[in-house]
Formats: structure tokens, C-alpha cells, sequence
């Protein structure tokens, strides 16, 4: 039997809108990482009915459920005393607890007030989870064979009891069932071209082995999971499925370990002790801030000049302002001038430039809104590439950067 | 009566965490601003029998249950023989949503696939909401009273089936409550700061109006809702109430219309006819990223320089070398150069510089990961800021980003 997870999340912030939930998406994917089938996620207002109607909503096939928010030092904030009702207990200051929260506060220069003393006061029947990295703590509660676990909303502050605490426990309990996940990434090409050209290796796969699209911005993750009880036949089974992938779909493939385009480009130069720079245009800096947030992309990143204005495409990159006024600034002219000018200024092995229309406005019959002109520079040559999406601003600027970093990607791999 | 809604996303990748439910967060956004109180989220797996028990609790009073995902080309999306099932429908070949998508692929330049076939197949109940961005239509269903309205789970098509069709017409069913937000948006102090210093003016609420607290990332949104039959009343109680809130809070406030630091700036720097540059060392292009990703930028965003390597940080920008020798890279004094250098080089009214440690390597006793010098250069003065966070990498980028944002804005309006 595979072990049986809920999520609830709680506060007004969810529902609104105002918050985007992604504590439950990393406790999903924990989870399910050690074997769990989280069958359900719910939100729910700061509402006393509200939290206990979803308590009570609870399968009784539940093994365990996480419920994350309502325990701020805020008024708005009602899980505790929620709690104590659907566990029958009371709210009884905790001395650990307080110390815990004094000492935290000391560090900072501050001192206590009346609602740090209020996050000390813990239900008397669960058990506490220390949290170092805030000053609500979490609680771990039993009932008629369910786990309740209760912890902070704040995300630094569940990851940390979490990954601390309740996962490590949840594994020494869990039943024999095993679920692999295997996620092979892809770019260049949409999701129902895809799926048509995998029609006969979908319906070749084994019973027990699923298969998922996710896309995301251009790149479609293609994610297997299989189930069984032996881990080493699983394993044997889905990396069997995963060559066949490559058989099938060999131009779009570029990780089976789900790394996303900058983790690849940042391991591959790592491999290869070369470097990058950018030069962006419409991008805005976006695709450096995608490869610096790998850590340790220091090593291989230069750096990267944002060119907004034409004179900064001109003064600092080199283009000859002739180009910008015979084929405008979003041209295949101007971009590979801006990737050969940026990788001279930085004397990098690769650089990387764009040159688009993000929109809303700036867009025209002949260059439409979405239309990007990318372009990619190394010793050897200098390849553009052209493409029109038809998107928003903000997941234009997404496209364009993933489209770039995929161009930059075949061409590290083509040497 | 306020209206009640509920929302529904489907999809496995939602619950192994694998993809941000950010579609609900913008569903809630919408509903919630004409005037409906989202009681609960949920989202279960692309399964059969969840997706009919997910239908099956909802509430008799619930008005509307938007539906998202499971409505894609490949065979893991099960939603509409479902939805057949929950309504005792069948699904019948649509000729308008097939002409539609095949005038869609056209444009593409692909032809016709069964799987897109599939997708003109509907309910034969529901009325059908047409879909610009993507080849799923939407549907709306009635039933006992309650609308039920499932879109695809793709962002921009969802977001194009609601804003054309579905919001408006439910804005014309609506009942009298009236439901008013106004985020005042703070950045300064830690959240139990700031409710303790709120302490009476909270106490002192009129009984319809509520606060929250949205921490993210060093900003802090405070959220006053009220809830009445009049409009005009409800606004002007909300207005005395955010005058009140600058009385208690004058130095942290720098907007009360939800703006993020970015918008602000921008609409001070168009205001004032002003121009930016940033020079980027640890947030590695993503405060320029911040700032382009406002509609409008280039009239007033010049450009950045990333200087992830020491070397851009003296050629390119003009530090001496010695500096980074006897200082190191992240000290006030690289930080002032960089910020007075990008200024000169990029010939703007304002710079904003950083230099700083996001980790996880990097640290040292002396200079701990987190630790992060910004400074902001203008024709007057350069000024410098020493902030020290303790988070992840990807947190810390955030937070380096928005305390110098937040430095800038200071600069901008002591001016």
C-alpha cells in the first residue's frame, strides 16, 4: 500500500490570490520523493469554520497530513487555538520554546514583546519541532492513525522542520511500495506535437510506468514514474524507457536529470573551463540572473551588459550605428553585432545576445510583438536565430530567455 | 450574501510539486475584485475518481466552481469524459472549436493532428468559451444552481478564456455585497515588528474591516478588506483607515496601490524625466531584470552592467584594482566605484550598484553568506548601505535586489 499524504495550506493570502502557493509544491515534491501519493491539496481561508471543516474533511485513509500557515505573530493568524479544539487540548506556555525565542531574538538586537511570548504558548498534547529559523515552532500531532503535522507559512521556516524533522521521520514508517520519478527535459517543439510523435512509445509502455508533460516556458519536461516493490527493477525498467526516448525524440532532448537549461550550459562549460558572457537587449538582464543562480557560476560567468538604449548597444558593445538605422535595433545585423562586440569586451569563450520586442507596445506589422533575434559568438563563428512568440510581456522575456539559452546550449555541444 | 466560489486545478504535477499552481493565485485575484469570497482551493490528480470527488464535495451554496487543467492533447488529461460523467453528457465533435483550431495550426504552419481532433470534441451541455490562445476551448456548465467553468491549465490560455469571457459575465450575476481591498505595500521591518507597533491601530478597526500581513521577501503588504453594501462609504472608511496607517508607519510605506519597489521607481523616474543604470555584481542582472520587466522601461532604463568577475568590475567600470586588493570585492568602497563608475559610463541621473555574498560558498567570519553592500549614485551623492540577510542563495538574490531598489527609492524622494 502506498502511503497516503493531504496538504493544507492556510490563509486568506492563497485565496486571494495574493500569495502564490509554493510550500506546497516543495512539500509535494518531497513527498512524493519518498514514496508518498498526495492525494489532495487544499487551501483554506484564516477562518476558524473554514480550518476545521477541511480537518474534518480528511480521509480516513489518510497516513499524514501538513498543514502550513495561520501561526504568525499576527492577529489574522487563528491555526492554534483551531488546533487545540479538533485535537481536544489546551494552549500552555512552553520554557523551550520561549528560550528558543529570546536567544533568537537577542542575536537580532531585539527584545521580546507580547507576541513573541504569544508563539510560546503551545497546544499541551502535540509534539514541538524546534524551528531555527523563525519563532513559530511546529507541532506534530496523532489521531485515530493520522499524522497531523502543523508548520509556519513561511517558507524558509517549513523547509527547515520539514527537511529537519518530518521527513526523516515520515521515511523510517513508510510501507515497502516504491514510486521512481525520472524527468527527461526537452525544448523545440509544443506539447501536442510532441505527444504526437510519442504516440507508439506511449502505448508500448508497461503497465506500471506513467508518463507526464509538463511544459514550462518552451521547455516540456517529460516525466516517467513507475511503481512497484524493487527499487533495482524499477530502475533497469524506466532508464530502459528513457533510451527508447532518445531514440524517438533525439533533436529535443537536453537532460534526463531534470536540469533546467542554465544547469546544463553551467555544467557543460564547467566541463569544457570555458567561459560566458551576455549582451542583452529585450531580456533585460534576465538570462544572466538565470545563470547566476546556479551557485558556482562564478566560475564560468564574466558577466553581462544589458543594452536597453541603442547608444549603449553602440558605445559599449560596438555596434556601428549605421546597422540600428538601416535594419533597426531587433535585426539579425544588430544582434550578432551585439553577441561579437560582448564577447570581445569580455574576452569570454561564448557569449550569448538578444534583440526583441517583449510588448505590449513596440510591436509592427513587419516586427511584430514576440519577434526576438537571438545570436551566439564563439571563436570559431556566430550563429542567429530568429523567433516570433505571441505571449505577454513577462513570459515573452521568459521564451526568449530559454530560446537563447537552448541556442547557446547546441552550440557548447556542437564543438 | 457574498457570492461563494471555489476552485479546482487539476493536474498530478500540481501534487508531486513538479509545477507552482499559479493559476489559482490569479483566479483568486480576479474573483475575489468583483466581490466574491473564494472559500476553498483544491487540487487533485489527473485521476478519475478524485477529479469526481473533488465535483462531488462541493458545497450546495457555492456559486462557482472554476475548474483548471486536465484539458490538453495528451492522453494524462482526463478531465472531459469526466466532466460527461459529473453532468450526464456526452462528448460530440464541435465543428467551430475544429475550424478554429485548424486555422490556429495554419497560422503555425502545421496541419491537423488526431490529437488535436480530440480537442474539438466537447460536452454536449455546455456552452462553449472560446480560446484565442491555444487549441482546448473552455466550457461552462449549470448545474442545481451552481456554475461550473473548466479552462485549460496553460497560464495565458486560462487567463484569455476568463478575462474574455468568464469574469465579465459573472460580474453581471453578482448580488449587492461589496468586497474592497487596499494593499498598502511596506518595506523596512520584519513582520512582528510591525504588527507590534500596529497593536492599537488594529484594536481601533471598525468591525467590517480586516488587516493581513503578506510578507515576501522583505516587503511587506498590509491587506485591509472591508466588506459592506456601499461602495462609496466602504472607500472612504478604508481611506481614513490608510491615513491612520501613516501616522503609525510614515517611514516604511512606499505605496498604498500594490505597487512592487520596481513600479514605484519607474513611475518616479518618468515623472521627474530621470534615467537608471545598475551595475550588478551578486544579484547578477536580476534588479535589471526587476526593473525591465515594467512595461515602459526603456523610457527610462538605460541599461546594466553585470560584472560578475573582477576584471568588468576595473575595466569596465572603473575600480581601481587596488581597491578590490585591500577592501575585497564586496566593501563599501568597490560597491561606491561601481555604482559611481556605471554612472559615467551609462551617463544616467541615477545608478544602483551591489556587491555581495548570496552563497552558499563565498562566506567567511568577517563576511558572512548574506552580507551585501548596495550603493546608489546620483549627480549629488553617492550613498552606500550595509544589509546582512541569512538565506538561501535564490532568497538572498531576492532580498539583495529589493534593498537596493528600496535605497534607490529613498534617493529618488529626497530629492
Amino acid at each position: 500500500m502506498t502511503m497516503q499524504a493531504e496538504i493544507i495550506t492556510i490563509g486568506d493570502e492563497l485565496l486571494l490570490g495574493q500569495t502564490i502557493d509554493t510550500n506546497s509544491a516543495w512539500i509535494g515534491t518531497e513527498l512524493s520523493n519518498i514514496g508518498f501519493d498526495i492525494h489532495r491539496k487544499t487551501s483554506v481561508h484564516d477562518r476558524r469554520e473554514d480550518i476545521l471543516d477541511a480537518l474534518e474533511s480528511i480521509k480516513d485513509d489518510t497516513d499524514v497530513v501538513i498543514i502550513t500557515g495561520g501561526l504568525g505573530p499576527t492577529s489574522d493568524d487563528v491555526t492554534k487555538p483551531v488546533l487545540c479544539d479538533f485535537f481536544n487540548t489546551r494552549l500552555i506556555p512552553n520554557e523551550e520554546v520561549l528560550t528558543m525565542i529570546r536567544n533568537m531574538m537577542k542575536r537580532r538586537g531585539f527584545t521580546l514583546n507580547e507576541n513573541n511570548r504569544r508563539q510560546a504558548e503551545v497546544p499541551e498534547s502535540c509534539r514541538i519541532l524546534t524551528n531555527a529559523m523563525g519563532t513559530a515552532p511546529g507541532m506534530w500531532f496523532e489521531k485515530k492513525g493520522t499524522i497531523y503535522i502543523s508548520v509556519p507559512g513561511v517558507p524558509a521556516e517549513m523547509k527547515y522542520i520539514m527537511s529537519d524533522h518530518v521527513i526523516p521521520d515520515l521515511k523510517k514508517r513508510l510501507s515497502s511500495q516504491t514510486i521512481i520519478h525520472k524527468n527527461v527535459m526537452t525544448y523545440g517543439t509544443y506539447e501536442a506535437k510532441l505527444a504526437e510523435i510519442l504516440t507508439d512509445f506511449e502505448k508500448a509502455l508497461p503497465g506500471n510506468i506513467k508518463l507526464a508533460y509538463l511544459p514550462s516556458f518552451g521547455v516540456i519536461k517529460l516525466r516517467l514514474t513507475a511503481k512497484g516493490d524493487d527499487f533495482g527493477k524499477l530502475s533497469n525498467i524506466i532508464n530502459e524507457q528513457v533510451v527508447k526516448l532518445y531514440q524517438y525524440i533525439p533533436e529535443y532532448i537536453f537532460s534526463e536529470n531534470e536540469e533546467s537549461l542554465e544547469m546544463v550550459i553551467g555544467r557543460l562549460l564547467k566541463e569544457k573551463k570555458m567561459t560566458l558572457c551576455t549582451a542583452e537587449s529585450c531580456t533585460g538582464g534576465k538570462i544572466a540572473g538565470m545563470i547566476t543562480s546556479i551557485a558556482g557560476s562564478s566560475d564560468y560567468f564574466t558577466g553581462s551588459v544589458v543594452a536597453y538604449a541603442n547608444s549603449i548597444k553602440t558605445d559599449l558593445l560596438g555596434v556601428q550605428n549605421e546597422l540600428i538605422k538601416q535594419y533597426g535595433a531587433v535585426s539579425e545585423q544588430v544582434v550578432r553585432m551585439m553577441s561579437e562586440g560582448a564577447r570581445k569586451l569580455f574576452n569570454t569563450d561564448y557569449s550569448v545576445a538578444t534583440s526583441g520586442i517583449a510588448g505590449p507596445g513596440g510591436g509592427s506589422e513587419d516586427k511584430p510583438v514576440g519577434r526576438v533575434w537571438i545570436s551566439v559568438s564563439s571563436e570559431e563563428c556566430t550563429v542567429t536565430e530568429k523567433q516570433t512568440f505571441s505571449n505577454d510581456r513577462s513570459i515573452n522575456i521568459e521564451r526568449f530567455s530559454r530560446a537563447a539559452l537552448n541556442l547557446l546550449r547546441k552550440q557548447i555541444i556542437s564543438k
